[in-house]
């Protein structure tokens, strides 16, 4: 009997930023092109009269191959000379900007005010810089992540960024959700998918927008009727978030800090649960959510390790 | 009987970009915030999506102390990140932006998008930059210079910079300039002005545009006729520019390259002329024209030249 290989047809990544860029980027090596991935625009923010797209940047650099794996977001080799001067005019700087960096915002923003469409522009950059897969917002409309902490509704970078996620959360809200459309061309990839693989990004504040848009999540739910799988990567090992607040995030908005407390919010809609051989002892409570538990090595430390973790994903749309 | 020193009271200057920041800047050494610089704004243009005015920002680095010399424009310790991503992208980049400059471009938007006047803004990034004159453009409303060639009408930028100045120039307009207002603060100067200064500019394409908004004219002719001295110095020296392309741009359009050319065009405006030591010889035919002729080193190679060019500027404003 052979190996349960990649399936054939499209596969749809659900991703925020660095998390779900490292497990895009294995796929993307498995699958080229076939790989769509739709990104969180949540995070969006406009920074100096700028629209900055952080989880759609993170992926679009990780798979031309360009991200700081150093620092952990931005360009590779990435200066900061702008920034310098920005600060010296006053501008708010806590969102620091790198100049190359600078220069996709600044294409972007040049690009959106002829009238072109985001996803098109964004298509553009992806082009140029040689993504072979295809990243598409969510959505073309706003939606703005905002969390409540004992500072008040906060913007989303806000707390991320200038407040390093210090504040507890307890509670977040999606601005624009409501009425906001899948971006083109997310509802006819989900349509025809083959797979569907949520990445281990944080459930709440990088994948929850994307399952707020009413259009995206009946598409998914069309794709589980007809049988596709439907596959959730735990982003929180040994009861801890690989990167970022979600753990405490979780705790503080009443889930459980575990990949059990993930699995529990995707229970509804995937059918299938990666998690780390660290939480193996969580796969019967997590079977037990109707969902197919799958345990193996979660830590993408390398691109090996990306590969191979996106390979065992892509295994599973094979198996029936 | 004492020296006649510099006047009391403000010193106008009309500046365009290189050879008006250096005079600019030696005006600025010698008498600090009495001076203002009015700039020419005809050379300013749209890149990505974002308004670059070259002649107000290349004063405002000059006499911030943050010019780049070596590049003859630009800011000191530049870096080119930036270009090279908006390359990748595909932008066209013959208008080369270094990350520091794009700061200064990507502040301005963001302020001027919220609605605050141009100049109101460009005094602002003047202030951070610790600029003690005032820069005021020569108008808040959009007047573009364009040359007309055997290629054609251009936009200044497209032949100055684009083109390297090679086409000869066979007509020059000013769009916008006939129902363009002085900016704010340009007239009120000008109204109470002890003196005014010609840099030794491109009399055509930079302080040409300055004398095309009527009110500037109306008030510089008002200035004359109260008495105040109009010094107009030569960037023509030996026949040539000493910088860009002045000198076969005179000749095209029908003028002499000259210091008498440039005389000729400022004969009903200026009070003084100032003309290089190398073009005594032309003092005569100057002085015929009715303009009160100063010959002097008008080479500007360092600090020192530039402030002694500059006190001999305002010792005329004494002379009576």
């Amino acid at each position: 009997m052979p190996e349960p290989g990649p399936t054939a047809g499209p596969v749809v990544a659900l991703a925020g930023g660095v998390g779900g860029a490292k497990l895009a980027h294995g796929l993307q090596a498995q699958i080229g092109d076939r790989l769509t991935v739709v990104v969180n625009t949540g995070d969006d923010l406009e920074r100096h009269g700028l629209l900055v797209m952080p989880d759609h940047d993170t992926v679009m650099y990780t798979l031309a191959g360009i991200a700081n794996r150093e620092l952990g977001w931005g360009i590779e080799g990435e200066t900061f000379g702008a920034a310098a001067m920005l600060e010296r005019y006053g501008e708010p700087t806590w969102f620091r900007l790198g100049d190359r960096d600078l220069a996709t915002h600044i294409t972007r923003n040049a690009r959106l005010r002829t009238g072109a469409g985001l996803t098109e522009v964004c298509l553009g950059l992806q082009q140029a810089l040689g993504v072979r897969a295809t990243i598409l917002p969510m959505s073309d409309d706003p939606v703005r992540t905002d969390v409540k902490t004992d500072d008040g509704w906060l913007e989303f970078q806000d707390y991320f960024v200038a407040r390093h996620q210090e504040p507890e959360v307890h509670e977040v809200r999606f601005r624009g959700a409501e009425s906001a459309g899948a971006a083109p061309g997310v509802v006819e990839v989900l349509d025809t998918t083959a797979l569907v693989v949520i990445a281990p990004s944080n459930p709440i504040v990088s994948v929850g927008p994307i399952l707020q848009v009413a259009e995206i999540r009946a598409a998914l739910d069309r794709a589980r009727e007809r049988g596709v799988r439907i596959v959730a990567v735990s982003g929180i090992v040994g009861g801890k978030a690989l990167k970022g607040p979600a753990d405490r995030m979780l705790a503080s908005l009443g889930h459980e800090s575990s990949a059990l407390g993930v699995a529990r919010i995707y229970a509804a809609l995937a059918t299938d649960f990666v998690l780390d051989e660290i939480d193996a002892h969580l796969a019967p409570a997590i079977d037990a959510l109707g969902l197919r538990t799958h345990v193996t090595d979660t830590i993408m430390t390398d691109d090996a390790a990306r590969a191979r973790l996106a390979a065992e994903c892509l295994a599973l749309a094979a198996e029936r």
